[in-house]
């Protein structure tokens, strides 16, 4: 099948965030994305939109180049083995990532937002307004196994402080 | 900066779908997505979410190699001029389309979906499970031109019956 090829638009920035492995990394902590100066008027009007969809190429990842073996998300025995899609695992055959943080703020090219899991220096490869008729599914359901793991998250969280 | 190169999982396809341009498409109509046998194996849970995220390669698109001038959404003279990026238009600097639809069933490698806007044959990128805690913004806003155009898309539905 033909391939394509992806031309970053950007970067996200987040000073001073700690990307040691197996620190927690926290969402909530605000980021800056640079855009490319050339695309700076193409972003004209996205400061009214609250949210953004970004997607990003997860350049750190290790591409899963053929499948991997099944596997238990967060390597936990008490959760079923699935496939590579039906998680969020970096490990893709596309290593392409995607967040709708919120927009605080634009300044010219640079979009301080708030809510994207992304470390510093990741290529960001497009934006658009979040828009809640083609992207809110508000009777989705998901797998037993991630409302269990999201629950663990929560209470790490809380006892993180 | 770095490039990086986009390796299809599989295709979508709309047998029968009417591709003449100018002609209506109905996003409502089923599809399915054949996805390449060597990653069946990685679909294995997928089917426990009620929605997804598909994202796609808009491989018909016209690229975006430089900043176009802004436009009028839809051409209409009563909108506002904005940047690509503040629309869902095709002519983007990396033409990835993204959908949420919903998925009806899976039969090994081919994904019932319906609610997708790619025409058959629409090279897929990446397959994510729709998770409401990430990917729902309740409380995002939009801006107003889009809400009138919405309006606008709505009317012409019910007149086409």
């Amino acid at each position: 099948m033909q391939r394509f090829e992806v031309r970053p638009i950007g970067v996200v920035t987040r000073p001073g965030s700690d990307t040691t492995p197996g620190v927690y990394f926290d969402p909530d902590q605000e980021s800056v994305i640079v855009i490319d100066p050339v695309w700076e008027p193409t972003l004209t009007g996205i400061e009214e939109y609250s949210h953004l969809i970004v997607m990003f190429w997860l350049d750190r990842a290790e591409r899963a180049e053929s499948a991997p073996e099944l596997f238990q998300p967060d390597g936990r025995d008490d959760l079923p083995s699935v496939g590579l899609f039906a998680t969020r695992t970096p490990r893709r055959p596309n290593p392409i990532g995607m967040a709708c943080p919120r927009l605080i703020r634009r300044d010219g090219n640079r979009l301080l937002v708030r809510g994207i899991d992304a470390w510093d220096g990741t290529p960001v490869v497009d934006i658009k307004g979040y828009a809640p008729r083609d992207d809110i599914r508000a009777d989705a359901q998901v797998p037993d196994w991630l409302i269990r793991l999201w629950k663990t998250h929560d209470e790490e969280r809380v006892d993180r402080g």
